[in-house]
């Protein structure tokens, strides 16, 4: 037998013993992922909702879970929180979808009751929030249960097309809402967004929904930014040689910008942020900081700036998905690389070298394929 | 001749060299002060106002000046930048004002014509902002030029007090806008401020413009705090052993507050604000730093909050006239200490002592008495 | 048997046929009411509760159904849309309410999971809105069934007062929703308020949590203006001449207001707002209207004013319990008769002539006396 | 002599009485203008620009003057309130521009010290507002004087195209403002502009600035929506069978769109928007209406819209700037006429029959050829 007829034929037992089962991708310690068989999910809560994943990506924050810096992960742990896929059940508190129905999943969790949720801030649920692949069992597998289902899932468009609109589960939500929100874009601004990866891109891609007369973008790999040059930016700064902000002002001639969006999370491209907003400007950041940073209010005491974080809420989904099928976002764009889900372990290792890969978003699919 | 007969026949014969002088509260470099003759300020551009002061205070800024915190003020200016007075001339582009006009003279200069003025943002006015005893000569003297007078000076109300109207020229507009305007302070919210000395205060009282349903105030001093629950705070917390934070904490079951403001400018009063602000929160920085903070992005960035900066734009000071017109708003209440301007020393000293002497703001007034 | 005797018999008796009854307020076609029993509601979907009423009240648009004016609200319908209760049993699809809860009900029904709930509009929830009274059987009864109870209900807070909380099941959202937050209400601003009956009170009352500078309260009722007065109104209008748009602008000098709240629902009322209204202010309507006005574009169309409507949204119930548990609300003051539940006739009665009885929201309690 | 030469000798000899001469389009009463002599603007407040135009344009508002609706507008007026242009001349109180400078000269004068501009409502300026070729002499000339130039006129950028940015006079800002940010107009919104004439283009051209998924653009006229679809919108209904709101209400399956936008000024095209805005809808007005409107208040009141009108304030013009710069916007597309300021008079005439000739905007140039 060859490992895909094996594979096939361990599915078509994996009634055996009474549960059947499923491919996932499982974390087990630092360092350690692994493609195995995992029990298929069932309904626990009247909210739940079992999704067959079709399409399903990888997130730069799954590799920071597989280095270990993210403790609450535990061993055993399936990983994935973006996904596109069918309902094939659904517990009897659910009433926005059904069986067959076609979905997308949210990184976020809502129940849509709690406090935050009536103010719609999905991310700080008090059932939810970023739970999936996270504290539950997520989506890069072949089936994934999705507590609160009616605030956490978004029906498919008819006409939609899964590897653009997987890219609604997190990354357009995150840039969209952490950066450009947050960032309060408007017409004719100059904005900055520093680090050219796929969050900084979709920073990039949604940001243009406002018309901002100048979108710098500072990077320190050459190749992310000539993709930026495609996907909008007018100017790029190559942040190598440390003089990024120094360059942005000259260029400003010192007037420095309207929005300063840090998309890496480090306390050096922090710095940059701190160094090119103009006075009256916002600084909205994107990234995932695992250290302080340096403030400095001396200076900035007085600037009438302001700087606001943000745990992606999703919350402007609906409205993503109607520019996405406007025409006037195409998310694919992000898309470098894609893999048959039973490849992910490659996904996982191309999407790991992205720089030297020229990876952005990895699209998995479950295709026509069972494991 | 006593000291005073010495002074008013300084006075009189004031115009012998042909330069008319008055009393000035002069800089003379860190820690020197002296109120002595100064030459009556002159109408040197068309924008420019000369107003006779009545009434002036001063601001903790004035230490800082005084400490030598602030190199830009060089030696020989004429501190204050807070005064009500009366025009006594005005340049030919004055259009607003005329002589005998009672006024409020703003802390802030604001030309109305730059691109910072027309967005509202006069602290950043190309041609003013706060020069007024900074870069320029200020408002604890008997005369004062206000450059850019239509633009820096507001109408005195016919029925106005002008002990509480002074509070006008910055602190009470510093409090509203730094502190409850960009705190974004609400009906029903919970909010925190942090240092209850006069700025802190000023934020108090006009938060309560938005009836939030609870505001801390913490601070050192048990005296300043007991201001505070007069002025409507409706929680106290002594920071003094250094658990503000987390009692705050307990007695809000976990939650923080909704608007967190800073009013003391140290990186330990900063680093309360992070503490306890709430998920979905606001900080907003009132104090002036001079050194940078350590800001916990590890911590922050994904609890959706704000944090802002502001130099005060006194954008704001028609609203709160109205306000203080309809009763709503007492800034009188700030006042604890009287001197005429001949005893500014005096003055400086009580205010010097603020803690010692239970001063908040201590009132100059020109009064009948001429130097 | 007296009457009290033979009612407490038949409730006695009331599961005879098997089906529990209870007494409640029915609607019989324009004009016909009766206090009579019916079957006790049952849970009917999972998201329903089953509430028993201990206090509620009687609504101006109740007497509009009454008259006939809303032909939606069909023969046998039971009537009411504001009450407070307690559990008595709930669906399998709630999760934030148990049975023993005390609650808050609102006049709205909101599944939370539809494009409007999500938007907060509540009011033109997919599933609900308003349907209590309406076009479901409603809370002037012994029993309701509150569908979507998640949304639909709120905790009553343990030191609540029921009088005073009643009022938050409509009248308090209504006039600060569609009132004060629609007419944008600032510290300092310049409000008039057309018709002082109950809603016109609610919108004083939570106008003042923004402190403008002066209120006038308009209407034909000498004894309606006293309670505005009272209220916090700063200025009384009598409307009855037909003179008050011209006195008011007499008295703001040709100014007008900043915002005109129609608090009425008729042509002519809203024809002052337009009159009153100054250049970059706002209408905010509160008022149920039955005709069409004349809107006078053509003076208004460069006046750079905005005119709004809603359906109260209750999604400013949590805030509006906020403030009143702060003390800064007392809601309670709008209550000006008691009635227990078995009298709801009679409070009709009261309430139907309320300018004679000088009535403004008449409460029915179900206290110890069970029918 | 040939007329040409014959002008040029006029002017030549343009200073024998004393007084230089200009031509200029004269208005004289309903139905009469004439291209005639007039003596040249001279400084009458410090405040005062003299500007040669350069370019300016016709605005269907002079074509309502000329028709006698606007009263306020006397014998002997120069009309035109759009122009760019060279300073030649300022008086002493304007500090932002020099002589020799290339301006864009705003159709709204605002003094920028008053409390309308201070609000940023130049539209309602005390000392300005809409004056130009309305109650003072107007841009259809050789010179014209600019009061308050400092806030009235706008450097011209280096780069400029005098075609393309004599469109930011009026006509898209108007869009602009009482359109698009009236409208709140944001991505993913459903959009309908009723009047496909300039006007309506110019709020279709800065809709985009946000943008929409869907512009449905309605008027009587096919010629005008083929422009319409050129220029962005995404659906056209032609309105001329009365059946224009049944059509999009299925074509937007009873939804409705989230912004109506008039730009006729018609009770009957504002009929459309009441009828076409969804719940929660906003109507933005920018026609210039003569008469009053039904306003179906008895179907509004409980929809949760609001309905907005302004006279641009001009205020977005250095955002539009900006806009425009960066190559976001082409503001030349609305031009479909070309004239010498000569030939003015047959330039009115072409204008006069916008929808015959397919007139948009009509540009006329003082070029190298003086009168």
């Amino acid at each position: 037998m060859t490992t895909a007829e094996l594979e096939l034929a361990t599915t078509a037992t994996s009634t055996l013993s009474g549960t059947p089962t499923m491919k996932a991708l499982v974390y087990h310690g630092p360092g350690k992922r692994a493609w195995e068989h995992k029990p298929r999910p069932t309904i626990q809560e009247p909210g739940d909702a079992i999704v067959r994943i079709t399409t399903s990506t990888i997130c730069g924050t799954d590799l920071h879970i597989l280095k270990g810096d993210l403790p609450a992960v535990t061993e055993g742990r399936i990983l994935g929180h973006e996904g596109i896929g069918t309902v094939e059940q659904v517990g009897t508190g659910v009433s926005e979808f059904h069986v067959g129905d076609k979905v997308i999943i949210s990184c976020v969790t809502a129940c849509l009751k709690c406090d935050f949720c009536k103010r719609g801030m999905y991310s700080h649920c008090r059932r939810g929030g970023w739970i999936l692949g996270y504290t539950i069992d997520g989506t890069q597998a072949e089936y994934v249960r999705i507590p609160q289902a009616d605030g956490s899932l978004y029906s498919f468009p008819p006409d939609g097309d899964e590897e653009a609109l997987v890219m609604l589960s997190e990354i357009l939500p995150t840039g969209f809402e952490c950066g450009v929100l947050n960032g309060q874009v408007k017409p004719g601004d100059t904005v900055a967004i520093v680090g050219a990866g796929p969050i900084g891109l979709a920073v990039l891609l949604t940001a243009q929904f406002y018309s901002p007369a100048t979108i710098f973008m500072i990077d320190l790999d050459d190749k992310r930014l000539a993709v930026a040059k495609k996907f909008g930016a007018t100017n790029l700064i190559n942040s190598a040689d440390g003089h990024a902000a120094h360059r942005l002002m000259e260029l400003t001639e010192g007037a420095g910008v309207d929005v300063a969006i840090e998309a890496v999370g480090l306390p050096a491209t922090f710095a940059i942020c701190q160094e090119i907003v103009g006075a009256g400007g916002r600084i909205a950041n994107v990234g995932v900081h695992g250290k302080p940073v340096e403030l400095h209010m001396e200076k900035l005491w007085d600037r009438n700036i302001s700087l606001t974080t943000r745990l992606v809420d999703t919350a402007t989904t609906p409205m993503l998905l109607k520019v996405v099928r406007s025409g006037k976002l195409q998310p694919g764009k992000l898309v470098t690389h894609r893999f048959v889900m039973n490849d992910i372990m490659k996904a996982y290792d191309t999407f790991g070298n992205a720089a030297k890969e020229g990876a952005l978003k990895v699209v998995l699919t479950n295709g026509g394929s069972r494991s």
